[in-house]
């Protein structure tokens, strides 16, 4: 199989709280009503094998999993995804947005739990192939403001498990900063800690100067 | 977690029809006879979310999964039963028999399925870090005598559909021979044509003495 694309493959990243998903769904329809031919999606997308392996990552009688095991299936999920959803998109001429993709498993199984970034790439490089993406969004926000922001949703004060949360949040955004200096041609960052409606507006400005 | 081992770690080899399986099941008995504390196993090896995963590889109603999704599953499933079952092993002395491993999947998946050798060594690199085989007892047959074996075994004579899966079977034993070639130093290979208590004695006589 060639994976090969004609169209554009754009993902989104960022720290749960960075607003990723609502300004993801304004692209989407922005992007709609301008005439360009749009799919959103996010891993596992309601590909039955992807969902599959999600429910054994997730399955949370499976305590005793190990972080490699965690790491390779969700290489698997990604590329089944890839496979049966994003290349025909990608053949058919789409432009596709996909929220979350590799950098978020650079990000978070390579740098802040450990594995290694080169290492968890090299598995990655192997489920994707040529198809890297071709510009990537990256929603860049302190954890103590993300998580804030997600206390705020469920109406709830921040507690003592969201502090000691935040040293994680705090691995995953310098994981980030060291994928985002890796892959700086493709990477935009936005400052995602402004009001909702600026972010969404430079992201469609930012993205509009590129394609 | 550290996979360094003080125990054994051997691995058995070859096409289906080679004989592994019996061999194994003989030199787990022997040596044991003789004194070893030994454990024979094969991937999943009962352990739930390897498992598992095999049940999704397995599925015969997933017939859209890809080749790269494949492997990857097969390298998930491979980690959780070393971290669950032969990392502990090891670590206690043991001397451990596995029946099928890493080469199976370069010979197979690399090889005769076409995905490259290198590459699905990389994510196998991942799944196994530093617990390579000690030494792998490689049971070399010609396709059409393996072939043979296990149609006398189910009592009926080769036909049109064994004839082409023929072809197939060729190439997973050039790809045996070519990462035979790359670990040169662990490969023992042993003729599997000659009858069953020749095969079995050469691959304990070739075990003991490198033990």
């Amino acid at each position: 199989m060639t994976t090969r694309k004609t169209g554009r493959f754009i993902t989104i990243e960022g720290a749960d709280g960075a607003g990723k998903s609502t300004v993801a769904a304004r692209l989407y329809d922005e992007l709609r009503t301008k005439g360009w031919d749009v799919m959103l999606t996010r891993e596992p997308g309601g590909i039955e094998i992807a969902e599959k392996i999600r429910e054994i990552i997730l399955d949370p009688k499976y305590v005793n999993m190990d972080k490699r095991t965690e790491a390779l299936l969700y290489a698997a999920a990604r590329r089944q995804h890839l496979a049966e959803k994003v290349f025909p998109a990608l053949a058919e001429g789409k432009l596709v947005l996909c929220d979350r993709f590799i950098d978020s498993s650079l990000a978070y199984q390579g740098y802040a739990r450990g594995l290694g970034i080169d290492e968890v790439f090299a598995i990655n490089q192997f489920a994707v192939e040529d198809c890297m993406p071709d510009l990537t969004l990256y929603f860049d926000v302190r954890p103590e403001v993300g998580l804030a922001r997600i206390n705020a949703t469920k109406g709830r004060e921040v507690n003592r498990l969201d502090l000691e949360a935040l040293e994680f949040h705090e691995k995953v955004r310098e994981g980030y900063q060291i994928v985002k200096d890796r892959f700086a041609d493709r990477f935009i960052v936005i400052d995602a800690e402004r009001p909702a409606d600026e972010v969404f507006a430079e992201a469609l400005a930012q993205l509009e100067a590129r394609l």
